[in-house]
């Protein structure tokens, strides 16, 4: 066998794993978590493996230039537990979490498919209201569920219920939405306040009780990223803020584009609830996932205009400018905290929150 | 809320579960058997509620048209159980299998994501082998993996490793394969002996022991249905036989067409030793899943070309008409056996070999 490529078949096969196994012998739940561990593990094997310019690129969806149009394409697996929560439940998250990602792209969502792994003994009525709720989140999103897939898996080897869906969308020419437009003098607009998605199901799982009802934020962001395209504000860069949260949503761009960005503590929007239940729970909100949650990286010219638009799909809290992208090259996330001191935000190792998504 | 359409939403929102509770309380094994129950769960649950006229087709992919072109889309989650067999593992399994419906419409695969539901404390070593196998198949079917998602869930809620992909590729202007073509006088080849991926799963499961090795037939179709549209063969419907067997293939078509199939068992082809642990397992072949198997479904005019086609890419096996579309309109198989005996075939209700795919 030659090699075709230098990046072709012969530099992969038969060499080890490229996972350090003697630090890593193990799929740890880290792996999964949206922190530095996952990060390793998706670009030392999978990229590594499945070796193309697309999946490099690395952002919520594959656009793929077809014969006259864009497509773009994601996946993702939900593996929530609870699978019904304040704010939401496995079925919804399933349809908005893809079809977010699909909207990062700047893409139009049109069609998803749902792969369904069951594990034996799930009650069928449990099964009936997660089905409802997809129906009702694509009638929302505008997604038609096209095409499916079930797989009954023997109890105790599953968790209830996996939802598997995958998402195509249109992108339509002229738009270019990714780390790579993000340029110095930028400013990061985020949607609204941060932390509730992950809090409001570790709540449920702690049994933690709150003065008020505290709601996952998990929401379609579809509609207001199209308004966004259509009124013509130069869009750089979007992002929505699931595992890892802000943080780690921040620190992927900044890795990606190669820029520093840095934002103010002050700025950002977090409930007294979800501060209070870090607090006792040990974690950053920061770190903690939204569903529903996203930034905007553009130019300052255009803030006002973006700001307005997304108030009005969001009106609950303000949408603030939280930061800037500054003039040095160097690919960190810094925040200024509360009293003034900088620090530069790490991708965290490890998983603060499993099976938040 | 008013209702909109006579299929809208008032008909299914706070409806009771449409599949019988007081038979069906609990998700059963049975329903992702391929068999009856599955049946009922995706028209009654699945249908009923994604509600769309391409998901009701219920082709092995969904053919979406979009500006200038069709797209076909289809999903896949494979949960087999071992991870490697004799013939294969669950990585080639998750791309040759989701490249196969998509062939199966007529389409030329393009793009595959790939869904991760790892087990905390699957080895990593194990994962590294079944990305490189996903590599290898990838490269062999000539599709790109350009989106994915890892999922980590606790040691106890998973069994090492799931896998969802979904697949989209092109359908080209004028080709229109499925159920709907098929006419009587058609008649239905296959391209190999039966049985053989189910059954070499069992063994291992089992601890059988063959004269020979026993492999699965796991293999790509997406080249032999290319050539197969290339060369002009009217191809009236193509199916994958995986789970259900040839069996469960050719009740769907008979029941989306409306048509009678009939055929006769001396013209299907089924190894000694699959024929030999089946009697042990009390399966009986024609059921039993395949994984690089199929029919098409023709006019005679046609099936020598389409049988040289076919044999070239599957030389070890001859392509063999097993049987014909009947004049009688009733949608039932028919099979006659080696004694002469016509009865109808049934979809099993049940799961004749959980966790084969």
């Amino acid at each position: 066998m030659t090699s075709n490529t230098k990046s072709g078949k012969d530099t992969i096969e038969g060499l080890q794993c490229p996972i350090p196994l003697q630090d890593y012998p193990r799929v740890l739940l880290a792996h999964g978590g949206g922190g530095r561990l996952m990060r390793q593990l998706i670009e030392k094997m999978f990229l590594a493996a499945f070796d193309n310019p697309t999946l490099k690129l690395m952002n919520d969806a594959a656009v793929l230039k077809m014969d006259s149009s864009s497509l773009a394409m994601t996946t993702d697996s939900y593996v929530v537990q609870p699978l019904f929560f304040p704010g939401g439940d496995i079925g919804s998250l399933a349809v908005f979490g893809t079809v977010n990602d699909l909207a990062m792209c700047g893409a139009e969502p049109l069609y998803l498919s749902a792969g369904f792994i069951l594990e034996e003994g799930l009650p069928m009525e449990t099964l009936w209201r997660v089905v409802q709720s997809m129906r009702t989140a694509a009638q929302r999103t505008g997604v038609q569920i096209v095409a499916g897939d079930t797989k009954v898996i023997d109890t105790g080897t599953g968790d209830g219920l996996y939802i598997n869906t995958t998402g195509v969308g249109t992108v339509k020419s002229g738009i270019n939405i990714g780390p790579a437009q993000v340029r110095q003098g930028d400013v990061v607009l985020v949607n609204g306040d941060i932390g509730r998605h992950g809090i409001a199901i570790m709540a449920v799982r702690e049994g933690l009780e709150f003065e008020t009802t505290l709601e996952s934020d998990c929401a379609p962001l579809a509609e207001v990223v199209k308004e966004l395209v259509d009124s013509g504000v130069e869009l750089h860069c979007l992002r929505d803020l699931t595992r890892g949260g802000l943080a780690a949503g921040l620190i992927e761009i900044a890795h990606s584009a190669g820029v520093h960005i840095h934002i103010s503590e002050k700025y950002i929007s977090v409930q007294e609830d979800v501060r209070g239940a870090c607090e006792i729970l040990g974690l950053d909100p920061l770190y903690v996932a939204n569903e529903g949650r996203f930034v905007v990286i553009l130019p300052e010219k255009d803030s006002d205009k973006a700001k307005a638009i997304i108030e009005k799909h969001f009106p609950a809290f303000p949408a603030r400018i939280i930061g800037k992208v500054e003039k040095e090259a160097q690919p960190v996330v810094t925040l200024e905290n509360f009293l003034g001191s900088r620090r530069v935000l790490d991708l965290p190792s490890g998983e603060q929150l499993p099976r938040i998504c």
